[in-house]
């Protein structure tokens, strides 16, 4: 499609068999490390090595406002979200301190906030629009706003690939941008509405009532739902989410693994998947936020993330959690001993009892 | 109980509620890193400071040999315990290459390996006796044999504590251990065998009827099952799992954390409780292990791993990859701004809708 020039490559049969074939030479029970296996085999057949090339691995923040916050939605103002892009900028939020951990560089993505900043050299201004519109009375963008959107994410992430890194986190940041999340992600997946709106951060009572009738009602403004992605995110979408789905195709095109988040980057994820198949296999899912509406999402998409603690802030801070994952695979892979080089003997019987080594 | 000299203190509530405090403060919808949150108080109410002290892990492998493999229930012969002890020395194994990357230092615990090995400096021998007897058809460990074991795991614990450590991994290795830890878990809960009998990794057809006839026939030696947990440990005990039960007394006696791993980890922990409940508080769960018995075991605990990847090798893996979620955590409690120092603003209303940030 004409939005993102290059085309994804497929994965690389020849370093996933390589992999899996030292994998099952190490001293371990073959296919003991269950999924672990398969993360590190498929990244060896992104990067398209084996041995692979050292991760490098990039945070991008993407952050936008939502004119649905209108519909007073959210507990938190709408200014919250320029006073988080500034935390981020001063290293300070929750994804700023995991990344440090997980040896992730952040960058933060205006793709629409709803303010200006200064110049800063972790800051990229991809700014679409000082906001969406409000999707429960009127469609969130234009088609322009929306191309403009998917190609600001598509081409970050190929400058971050082309600057070295190989494995992209996913985050985002906006107030009002789980009720977005919801609506985008019913229309996308042709589901109701209702059963994406959750909790979040603790809506009860009257206030997640509120938010269901606002998502209910924006989805009702075209009750024949289109078919084409593109026009379901100019009705429902976000800037940052639309951004996301860009900088998963961005990053399938420059060969990167792309760790996705929670609920809000999955919406991405699932616009992604509906524009460009193929990206899914450049895709790792990371943790299952504690959002009821992310399970569905998970299950559309047939992914079982590894990180199950419940957690519900976003920014990326459960794909920075599951990173050290891949990192703890691929140090196994390469530093473990093989049944030779060891002198460990292999299974005296095929099919015989599990043991622990 | 008279094997372990040291009573176990109660956690901190003062360091529990002062991290509890400070987590609210942080710019983060409350609550929203979920269980991460009570594992980071719970952390500071172990350790009894906030802020508390950093992470210092150390990964203990205890290892031991089986009578019950005698019955032909294992995949690999039984020499293969010895040949592991070996590659955990050298650092080859799995367990060693996870401990370089969490950043945990590695110790092997002789607990009863079949087997002699030469001096070296990561190796603490603790051997029982070369291997249990045969719990099919006989006790497989004396009630002096138990008490020393149990109490050698106490000891270790306490020493590695005692030399700075405050966050202990508990691993394992032996060949035939998954039958043992089977048999000792429906004994301890009072279930019936088969349950806790699985493939393990890979164990099907003919082979598994086995394991599962000999795990049958091995409880069944005892139609009335003894209610004190000495005895039973003594019926169908390891001694690398007594081990870990002593570890995981020690370790709480000491104000140190524990880590418990997968299926025969998580039977050691099951010993534990059964001898000293209130040790437990000490505890983290961190991976749920494809092994189906552990889900069981799981459940009688009240515990929901954070990791759930699938893997089923143990040595302490699974452990290893769920401390970087608890380094995430804490330094997360460590680094982020607070809603005040950062100019962030607070909930407009309480019970709004949730955001990311």
């Amino acid at each position: 499609m004409s939005i993102f020039p290059e085309s994804i490559p497929p994965l690389s049969a020849a370093a996933h068999d390589a992999a899996q074939r030292h994998l099952d030479r190490l001293t371990k029970p073959p296919g003991s490390l269950g999924q672990l296996e398969e993360w590190v085999a498929r990244y060896c057949a992104i990067t398209g090595a084996f041995p692979p090339p050292p991760i490098r691995a990039c945070a991008l923040v993407f952050c936008a406002d939502h004119g649905v916050t209108a519909e007073g939605v959210s507990a938190f103002p709408a200014e919250v979200t320029v006073q988080m892009v500034r935390n981020f900028l001063a290293g300070g939020a929750a994804v700023s301190a995991l990344a440090r951990e997980a040896g992730a560089e952040v960058w933060v993505v205006d793709a629409g906030v709803r303010g200006d900043f200064e110049v800063h050299p972790k800051l990229i201004d991809r700014k679409i629009a000082r906001g969406t519109r409000n999707l429960a009375r009127e469609p969130a963008m234009s088609r322009e706003e929306a191309e403009r959107a998917l190609r600001a994410g598509y081409d970050v992430a190929r400058e971050k690939a082309g600057e070295g890194a190989n494995v992209l986190i996913l985050g985002e940041m906006g107030i009002g941008n789980t009720t977005t999340a919801a609506v985008l992600s019913a229309a996308l997946l042709g589901k109701s509405t209702g059963e994406f709106v959750g909790p979040g951060t603790g809506v009860r009572g009257t206030a997640l009532e509120r938010k269901r009738e606002v998502a209910v009602r924006a989805l009702a403004r075209r009750p024949e739902a289109p078919a084409d992605p593109l026009e379901i995110l100019c009705e429902w979408g976000g800037f940052e989410i639309a951004a996301m789905a860009g900088a998963i195709i961005g990053a399938a095109a420059s060969r990167a693994a792309v760790f996705v988040d929670g609920f809000v980057s999955t919406a991405g994820a699932l616009l992604a998947r509906a524009l460009a198949p193929d990206s899914m296999a450049y895709c790792f899912p990371s943790h299952q936020s504690a959002e009821p509406g992310h399970a569905l999402q998970l299950a559309a998409l047939g992914w079982r993330p590894p990180v199950r603690i419940e957690m519900r802030l976003g920014e990326g801070t459960g794909a920075l959690l599951a990173l050290g994952l891949l990192r703890g695979g691929l140090r196994m892979m390469d530093e473990m001993a093989t049944f030779e080089s060891a002198g460990v003997s292999g299974e005296a019987e095929p099919g015989g009892e599990e043991d622990s080594g």
